[in-house]
């Protein structure tokens, strides 16, 4: 599925007023840097500007292209497809229209049509599709940063929301796919895709329902083997079921029997949007963390927070050796409590951080630690999060820098260096949660 | 305590040198446009400018205030509450170096020489006090947008980052108060009279430990007979409980007695930070709501998530009677799901968002509204923002506008008509859970 999510030439189709969906998608394409040949399709002919650049809109297809992005009215997509099916490897399909409002023989038609000229389609009735790393932005959603997450979903509001809240967290993306109908490809297909995509280090997963259950535990146990799969499932409850129905038309079965098979394929199950981003981001960074946490703080109260959370969602407070306690003891200052949780009171500046972090790192009785800092006083937030950045440990560590405004330079700086922030001090520790389930 | 929050004059004792505490406080103090008596004090005199206005310092205190704030030395601290006590009627001590160092002595000291001259104290050892509506900033944590919210918290730094996490989050407060060791006023003082504070419409209380078990079993439970108080306990771990023990001396004591105690008292408690932050804008906006909700969404996703979340915490999805459903049946395209969730789908215009409000807020099925918006792409999520505030609905309404920088202007509006938003369906849904705990 190279060619979908790093294609080095693409061709739409559809309407390029100002505004119209085939218009915005190009628009983000252009807009984030595609290198590769950009052939927008329309029979009307033309010419259309985006982003400083003319382009000529051809009547019809009449070169080879890796992907087709279609966002034509759905009854004339069969005949499209037939058309330019011998020139092209895959098409998306944004068109809604098909079996999602009950005309399941068009969408049956479009299928047909693609398996005769071997071309895969994703879609009918999606959001499009990133491949963030091929400087690929084959969608109108909004653009994200390059990192290591791809994102499968089922719907394509959430995953455009998910999207632009992933650029809030600072979580970057190494694809997106919204596969509406999955007429073709559908979960199972990007799982195992994505499993073997070296640019993706963690994959999210929002579905309702599959349709082969079979096949899709094979991909996730198979996905599940190379790196963290996080799932998100919607229509849990019986009404959130009934409403999945009538939503994708996909049957969610038993929630008991995806959870139980979540599990069982060493998948990891969220249970809200929010917990998405946080694993999200806690797989970006760590594949992995052990169970024992050292807390470490320049706040009491905090730190009371995360320990209660730590301890609530089944990780330790490590026990730190009589050593650390020791070295610990002989450079923080008299007020400062050693024990795990670590608190640095108020004044602990850059040193007293990175001094901590390093010592408490070299503990074998530590797995992970999680730092937390409250905006203090007379110290620059920014100047924590370089103590953080510049520690020597080799140890997954999760940050909580609290308090928003206060904080954004501090937690701008954490950013450039790598490490992204947890909001509050149970956010942080469900972060490390997550992790553990890899151990 | 109107003394406190609502004071006419106000002196400072600390170093009125830049960055210094005192100063800190004074800068407050000015730039939040405090209209009574402002007094510095320091021994040294001279004058200090802030905020373009240049104030003396005087040597001694030699008029009466209301309210007086330390921050000097602690072993001074009950010398000088001798000094002044005939001219206050309380003081707040943010020195720190009292018993949570060990120094029992020294704070039994200062409470007796405030006793002596009937001076009420908060503190010591504590980030000081706001009373918002009196425009008195009295604290050196950021400033916040006056509200209904009245912020207690035992931990200084918890309290300062709530603060600053609020004004984020679109809280408004009327008050805040850090209490610190709480030598003589303590979280059940607090408790009862933001009961009776008129500008009070909520109460948010962080505690690790309460030292009177009884009298604040009292307090808590006629304050939760006059406003809702949402209370965030931390020490609920075995090491929670420890950590909280050596942070703020208090014993946090069994868990389980505390939270059936609060739940006696008919108190609202959240489970960690973040939900305290959604409780709290909840009930800004609603004294209550009923069970059954309707979930209003222009995206089949996150209604379905919405849906989950609600059934979880034991709401009920609204079963909206024959005619509504007609009702809505007769102006939404077919396309439309009239059942509950229900989706008016991506192309969702002002009109059709408000006319479903309104016919379903007049249905008697329904206790109150999920209101959910995804960013359309061709309609400015300021629409939809308006057609919210605009609905002529009498029932609690509770917004999810998903998806960060993409309803920005949206999430303006709608603060601007006094509708907060919750960040994701989940989040949202708790929000109606809170609410119905005081239906």
């Amino acid at each position: 599925m190279d060619f979908f999510f790093y294609p080095s030439s693409v061709a739409l189709f559809g309407s390029f007023k100002e505004g119209a969906i085939a218009h915005e998608i190009l628009r983000n394409i252009v807009e984030g840097n595609f290198e590769g040949r950009i052939i927008p399709v329309n029979p009307k002919g033309g010419t259309v500007e985006v982003a400083g650049r003319t382009f000529e809109v051809r009547v019809r297809l009449d070169e080879p292209v890796d992907t087709a992005i279609i966002a034509v009215p759905a009854r004339i997509v069969p005949a499209l497809i037939d058309e330019i099916g011998p020139l092209v490897k895959g098409a998306v399909v944004i068109s809604a229209g098909f079996s999602e409002v009950g005309n399941e023989e068009l969408e049956r038609e479009l299928v047909e049509k693609a398996k005769k000229h071997g071309v895969r389609i994703i879609g009918p009735n999606c959001a499009g599709i990133f491949g963030v790393h091929g400087r690929f932005f084959g969608s109108f959603e909004v653009r994200v940063k390059p990192g290591g997450l791809a994102l499968i979903s089922q719907s394509g509001a959430f995953g455009g929301a998910a999207l632009a809240m992933g650029n809030d967290e600072g979580i970057g993306f190494s694809a997106f796919v919204s596969y509406g109908n999955a007429a073709d490809l559908n979960e199972s297909d990007f799982l195992e895709y994505f499993a073997d995509d070296p640019n993706t280090r963690a994959i999210a997963l929002y579905i309702e329902g599959v349709k082969d259950g079979r096949r899709f535990m094979r991909a996730l146990r198979y996905a599940s083997s190379k790196k963290p799969v996080i799932i998100l499932k919607a229509g849990k409850s019986a009404s959130g079921a009934k409403a999945a129905a009538s939503h994708t038309g996909s049957l969610a079965g038993s929630y008991e029997i995806y959870r139980a098979a979540f599990k069982q394929a060493g998948a990891i199950e969220v249970g809200e949007m929010e917990e998405l981003f946080d694993a999200a981001k806690a797989f970006e960074m760590y594949s992995k963390a052990g169970k024992r946490v050292a807390v470490i703080t320049n706040s009491g109260g905090p730190g009371v927070l995360a320990t209660d959370k730590l301890e609530k969602l089944g990780l330790e407070m490590a026990k730190m050796s009589e050593e650390t306690v020791a070295e610990l003891r002989s450079f923080l200052p008299p007020q400062c409590s050693v024990k795990n949780p670590i608190d640095l009171i108020a004044d602990a500046d850059y040193e007293r951080y990175k001094r901590t972090i390093e010592t408490v790192c070299r503990d074998e009785n530590v797995d992970s630690l999680l730092v937390i800092c409250v905006p203090p006083i007379f110290i620059p937030s920014e100047e924590i999060a370089k103590a953080i950045i510049e520690a020597d440990c080799d140890k997954p560590v999760i940050v909580n820098f609290m308090a928003g405004e206060l904080v954004r330079d501090g937690v701008e700086v954490l950013e450039k260096g790598g490490i992204k922030n947890f909001s509050t001090p149970e956010r942080a520790a469900r972060a490390l949660a997550w992790l553990s389930l890899r151990w």
